[in-house]
């Protein structure tokens, strides 16, 4: 909790809700008669609405990016570190919007919302969600907030997947694209660990198909597994070696099957605290939007062709102990737009971190990030691109 | 099945118990008063007894590395790849014996072992085990074969700890020692991974605290995730993608949370498949013998103090995609035998198959370990060191 609100923040903040009546069609073959998404705004948009930057959340992300939504949170928003006065994304010069993704359980329609035809909550029928269609519903939201153009579109990881989506969907609404720590698509291994996931929660007997609110209760463990098994995926091996090694909890070996080690009891933690704020239902959605993206698969592969339509400058940052989504992975996105003859600027940040890099604190990436949100201002105040 | 025996087979074996009735002090405490150990053997053992040699099994392994039980066996023993007449480790100038560890689930003494002080399995009571606790009833085993010295004792994995702790245990009683795919101890994300199995394992409601056969059922679920999340860990991200890609199930995604693609169903046939085969306490403890794992503790965490004592021949080999065991580990081994003045020959092979490549065909991995073991076979003609 802070006792005074930092000066480089962007204090407190208030989500707004914005309904949508007009059906959206999903890639899945149904449609969303109605939603709602839940948004935060910080800066001021300027006269000629054009400094508008738009946040895209990874996997358990949500609307609250920054500041505080009163002064007794213990933590500011998921990305306070980047985003306020003075900082990468500047809301002195920017009007920056971050919104709950649809499927999200944070306060837009969701597998934990009220279905209208069912008067109970959606659960297991809510639809499953890709990254084409939360890009579609951003650009209603934009519309809704009557951006035309966006100055940047931004996301890391699963973020990271929707910006890019943006850039080849509607390159005329947007200037510049920033990718951090993400894929143009899953590997094998990455789909295993989100199957991992899900067939934990899913196996789960408090799970019930996916109806566990009907029945009262949550698929809890299963959830904790999800995390658990996830957030190491999110560390860097040597992050977890330097914050744990062998640490033990107690001060000798207790030869038994309590927790031991310290990093055992850090990830349990991880786990409980999780289990705890997220729905199930929401976290197999995620996964699985993660799973599908592949703007490549409509090209025979070929993501130099799927980005040709894209017309922004491109920001593309890696995280050298990022094996979630390895620098060769980012270096893929760079070299399809390269081949494709577009602006893009690349870097791989050496941090420590793992894929949660992208998160945190960090010189160069400040610089990089920071040099490029100096330019996308420039443009804006140019009013040209 | 075979239709016939391979000519490089050890062809149809039969295992043997050795029963101990003299007390085993253990790390833990506490002693096991009795106990069986079921093995295999393979070869002859010569008039002077000095061409024996032992394999230790991994976490799943078994006391069947090699040959058939019976013509209607579909597959053969574990390291079958490995031990046979004129293989790596050849039948034709080898006594090699194989064991089932203590603890585990395949005819030794274990969780699902009746525990004589009550007439009912040992399930959760039987005591943790520990690499040192596992020698130690090796050593006995050794005296019951009449083997004062072994040629070689050789392993992979949780194997190469148990071999590299004899050198360290048992000096005297060894020639040759083969480190294969192995770490000197775990790090905190091997434990991490370790962690969430053993979760999997105790979070599942059929777990009934260890106590599942006396409810006559099985904690399959928690044992089916336990074995996915290792068996990601097995291979590499490269082997998963060439072997599954983003291969469909089916000829079309179909937007829902059943299997969607073929590494999806391959995971959960491989969890399947172990969970109707493998006792869940005997996972939790080998789990637990590899998370205490570290001969460098007693020595102030240096491990070239640790193989002081060591008076074999090393072979050391490391996998290039292996990253449960990176090759940064097995260089540990060999950088601390080399500080203490030792003899080590080490390899890092490159091989697509990550950590499993320790049991996969390899040319260059048989060769060297070929040229080792006709070393070690020379050795034993002459009959000195």
């Amino acid at each position: 909790m802070p006792t005074a609100i930092p000066e480089d923040s962007v204090g407190i903040v208030e989500p707004q809700i914005a309904r949508f009546d007009t059906p959206l069609e999903l890639a899945c073959g149904r449609t969303l008669d109605s939603y709602e998404l839940i948004y935060e705004t910080y800066g001021t948009l300027n006269a000629e609405r054009s400094n508008a930057v738009l946040i895209c959340h990874a996997l358990s992300g949500t609307h609250h990016a920054a500041g505080y939504h009163s002064m007794d949170d213990r933590k500011p928003g998921w990305w306070d570190a980047y985003i306020g006065p003075g900082k990468c994304i500047d809301t002195h010069k920017f009007f920056v919007v971050c919104l709950n993704n649809l499927g999200g359980c944070n306060g837009s329609t969701g597998p934990t919302s009220i279905n209208p035809e069912t008067g109970t909550t959606y659960g297991p029928d809510f639809p499953v969600m890709t990254v084409p269609d939360w890009v579609e519903s951003q650009r209603r939201l934009s519309d809704y907030l009557q951006i035309d153009v966006w100055a940047a579109i931004i996301g890391g990881s699963l973020g990271g997947m929707q910006a890019l989506q943006w850039s080849i969907h509607h390159p005329e609404r947007m200037r510049n694209t920033a990718v951090i720590a993400a894929a143009p698509r899953l590997t094998a291994q990455n789909i295993a660990f989100n199957e991992v996931a899900r067939q934990a929660i899913m196996s789960d007997p408090e799970f019930h198909n996916g109806r566990y609110a009907e029945h009262n209760t949550l698929p809890r463990q299963g959830l904790r597994l999800a995390r658990m098994v996830g957030h190491i995926t999110y560390l860097s091996e040597d992050s977890m070696g330097s914050k744990f090694g062998r640490d033990l909890r107690t001060d000798k070996i207790n030869y038994g099957y309590d927790v031991e080690f310290q990093v055992e009891s850090y990830l349990r933690y991880q786990g409980d605290m999780f289990s705890g704020s997220f729905d199930a239902n929401t976290y197999l959605l995620m996964t699985k939007a993660l799973d599908y993206y592949d703007p490549s698969a409509e090209f025979n592969g070929k993501l130099s062709d799927a980005v040709a339509r894209a017309r922004s400058h491109f920001l593309v940052i890696s995280f050298s102990t990022d094996w979630r989504f390895s620098p060769a992975r980012s270096e893929e996105i760079v070299n399809a737009l390269t081949e494709a003859g577009k602006n893009v600027c690349y870097a791989c940040i050496e941090s420590p971190h793992g894929h949660d890099a992208f998160l945190i604190p960090n010189e160069r990436y400040e610089a990089i990030f920071s040099a490029f949100m100096n330019r996308v201002a420039d443009q804006t105040a140019g009013g040209v691109s």
